[in-house]
């Protein structure tokens, strides 16, 4: 489903909408970076997938326990707009022979997940605040943090690919 | 179509390839505003969007222009990362009664749109560079750095409602 349905009538109803909105998709990014890893070639692209994927795992606890602390039922609903940059990024695990090329394309697509994910917990702790929940605020913005730190890495390693290129 | 086919081989491809999904987005992006516009009722927040909308007819010609500068057929493939992203944000046009609810909600789904821009221009002027068209990077930076204007914007329009709300 989307966003909005009859059933969001309060910042209340509209925060814990956004938080199953976001769950859905640290749960969809979780399953589809294997993908992503199995594609990549250089090693620090590879390693820094999977480091990122042992993050998400703390994302998706620190969500369940944002459920909890605000006393709503853990639980995920559709999100299209991950649904749709996962299909692009897994479209990676495409015909795309050359290395560099490829490993430009993984970095591309990660950053695009990012990003997404940057503006929905940016939003989110932003409401918890709204709501006077300063405990869901600090949790929401441990895992903004981390996402923007993924988004820096990602940069690097594709500046370094440039350079290497260059070299 | 996703971001990949076996069409694409070399950097160049792949920077071409992109060029035409944030083509479309923008084109996709243009279109949908009005109904954005429509349903927001904070006059602050309408002006914005209003504001955004000529903003996003400058992209469409920049990203012509680039086009035409690398010798590629100015073209818009699909992109269903854009698609997903704008079918939440076009449920904004739901059934939320109270004002501040659906505002805060419209600019949530305004900054979703917002961050998927500026990951693929983020990525996009890096692409230029390498290949050495400072010239494209140069007007795909022009258009990052007013996306990243436009998300300001609305975080500060987020505050103010918040604000208003306290007060």
């Amino acid at each position: 489903m989307g966003l909005f349905s009859k059933d969001i009538k309060t910042m209340d109803d509209l925060f814990v909408h956004q938080l199953q909105d976001v769950y859905y998709a640290e749960k969809q990014i979780h399953k589809s970076l294997p993908k992503m890893i199995d594609k990549a070639t250089d090693a620090k692209l590879k390693q820094g997938l999977e480091a990122h994927r042992k993050e998400t795992e703390g994302h998706i606890k620190r969500l369940e326990q944002v459920f909890k602390q605000h006393g709503a039922e853990v639980k995920a609903v559709n999100c299209p707009a991950i649904d749709g940059i996962l299909k692009e990024a897994d479209d990676v695990a495409g015909e795309v022979d050359d290395k560099q090329v490829l490993d430009a394309a993984i970095i591309a697509a990660a950053q695009a997940v990012e990003h997404y994910e940057i503006t929905r917990y940016g939003t989110l702790a932003a409401w918890a605040k709204q709501l006077g929940r300063e405990d869901c605020a600090s949790l929401l913005k441990q895992n903004l943090d981390e996402e923007y730190a993924a988004d820096d890495k990602l940069s690097k390693l594709a500046e370094d690919g440039i350079n290497r290129k260059a070299a």
